[in-house]
């Protein structure tokens, strides 16, 4: 018998709390007790989201808000940009090749950042462009891209172009100010750094991208984010919502409360940053650069062999799940996730069995190495 | 305290072990374990729906399963038949007009079904109909629609027209065979006869059906259906689903076998029966005849006052929550909800309270006396 771990970017482990919490019984969705729920997430979601307007609840998974996030701030005939450095970006670009639009895509190799200064000339060579599109966090490669520089350029580059962020692997294990980085549409999911299963997407919006959505008449009817927000000013849902997810995810942001949302960017952080010492320490090497390295996820190189012997000797023999790559990073990376209810003890879990299976593999020996530069990590900054 | 009974026509209450099975713990959406899960749930739900083709599961609510049914088999200008007979049917409507279709309504009087005859005159008034779209089940009114003989006119007036029947507060409570019927598509949702919290919807498509769906060209991603077939041959989606709702609906699926589909429509049946026969027994008028009655929810009119009166008591006194009207029928009707995860001894509860409840606001005797109706018709089966 092994203590199972998902350790995969999404879907996450859900605490006991939450799942009590979904469990605790249906209740009407048009009742009394549905409206009180809703008005008290309503500003706690806020929060996470770091904004002062309202975020949208759809029942759906993140990839809806995305699509959401496009077909209602993107009117037909305009000009959009879609940064794509992984999967997830080229799921965006896919999203945006199905509305009537002239899309544009700004490639950046897979495991890098899109780097401002080129990003600035890539927009700057463009007329006209309405609405720019990006991930924060790229989860496919475990990027973080800087968005605050890129919210700069966009509106540098014109006031009224609207920036578009996916959120999904990041909002919850990272700080977002929207004003701040000069985001108009930041949007998430339930399965990853919020600690609830799959199936709630989110799209908290500022108004000026609101009272431009107003007038968009691309046709939507799930979709259609002016029914949620009207909604929403009435405590409810336009159509009937995912009630237990709901109730799941009071008990997340009761408890993301409790810890003390600094807190909780903090333990993410400090995970990456003890995974990394380990990783280094086990002579892997990390795909993406410490300036770019997401708090919630982290994706490393070695030979397709051993990658495949890693990911099996951890799920067969140590209980734990963690991804592989995707696309063309299949076989060329492994990603482990360390969001939401993850811990630094889970980091030094994954790290000792990682230092079990490679010292045989490689007949090296890798014993007390990595947790050792993870310790140092925890430790030094206490 | 109160012993809380949600008879509501959606969201209803979730098994134990329905709820137990979600809690399980999380597994990763790309895993093996995932894939095995959809191998053991795709045959299984396809006899709940009455088909030997494959059944999409997508993670979002019943409205969601309206439009994708809409969007991917009706394509740009042509013509498409939608019967409103609520407000349900008013939402399909409104889904419609929302795409580039020729729109035709066939209105029907709220609490009424469809008439056949008169329908098939005004199908055949019209040229060229690609698209017909019913409700089984109007939930709003609690009229189950003549849909077999719906079915039969629709293919009698262009074999190569396509019915899709909306069966969200039907499928899981009455037999459907969609052959049979010539229903193409039959769509739901997973928070009423389905035993499970909202977020799941459902599309079950024959072949000819999912033949027309290739060729359209409508724009959509999150509800292009093609997407979540070719996934399914593959035992997974093509986006994140909603991962513990899936768990339970295995689970679900499970104790419906367990108990056997005739006995769950049968009970369903009576416990229509019980209810309506107690009704009568207190003086309430039914809004739907005995012929089109639904075996999942039931509709009785008062006055505005006395229906206030019991819906606050039911729930301030008994724990009960029933329904009311919706749109022009609010405030006209109450509606309670038996599908699913509730039995003939519910009815008995409800009867029992509502004999108190009339018995004192009227000042009449009505104890025992809806209760012995009920009874009569339970035993009587047996």
């Amino acid at each position: 018998m092994y203590k199972k771990m998902l350790m995969t970017p999404g879907p996450t482990p859900i605490p006991e709390k939450v799942n009590q919490r979904m469990a605790e019984g249906m209740i009407g969705h048009r009742s009394g007790d549905f409206s009180e729920l809703m008005r008290r997430i309503k500003p706690k979601i806020k929060d996470v989201f770091g904004t002062k307007d309202d975020v949208a609840i759809l029942s759906s998974s993140g990839t809806s808000s995305l699509e959401a996030a496009m077909v209602n701030l993107a009117a037909k005939d305009e000009n959009v940009v879609v940064i794509v450095s992984g999967a997830f970006g080229a799921r965006f670009e896919a999203i945006a090749k199905t509305y009537p639009y002239n899309v544009h895509t700004y490639e950046v190799e897979w495991g890098e950042a899109a780097d401002p200064a080129d990003f600035k000339d890539f927009l700057n060579s463009l007329d006209d462009v309405k609405v720019v599109v990006s991930q924060a966090c790229e989860t496919s490669t475990a990027v973080l891209h800087p968005v605050t520089e890129l919210g700069e350029i966009v509106k540098d580059y014109d006031e009224e172009a609207l920036f578009i962020v996916d959120g999904v692997s990041s909002v919850g294990g990272m700080k977002f100010n929207m004003a701040e980085s000069k985001i108009d549409c930041l949007i998430s999911g339930s399965q990853k750094a919020l600690m609830l299963p799959p199936g709630l997407a989110f799209v908290a919006m500022n108004q000026n991208a609101r009272q431009k959505m107003k007038d968009n008449d691309l046709p939507r009817f799930y979709l259609d984010l002016n029914q949620y927000f009207d909604s929403l000013d009435k405590d409810t849902t336009p159509f009937t919502p995912a009630v237990s997810l709901i109730q799941g995810l009071e008990a997340v942001l009761d408890s993301v409360a409790e810890e003390g949302l600094e807190n909780v960017y903090d333990r993410h952080a400090k995970m990456r940053d003890m995974l990394r010492a380990g990783l280094r320490a086990l002579d892997l090497e990390l795909l993406v650069e410490d300036e770019y390295a997401s708090p919630t996820v982290t994706a490393f190189k070695s030979t397709s062999d051993e990658l495949s012997h890693i990911k099996d000797e951890l799920k067969n023999n140590f209980g734990i799940t963690i991804a592989g790559g995707q696309k063309h990073l299949k076989g060329q990376i492994l990603r482990i996730g360390h969001m939401g209810y993850m811990f630094p003890s889970d980091i030094i879990v994954v790290l000792g069995a990682l230092e079990g299976i490679l010292s045989k593999y490689r007949q090296n020996d890798y014993y007390g190495k990595a947790i050792k530069e993870a310790q140092e990590v925890f430790f030094n900054d206490l």
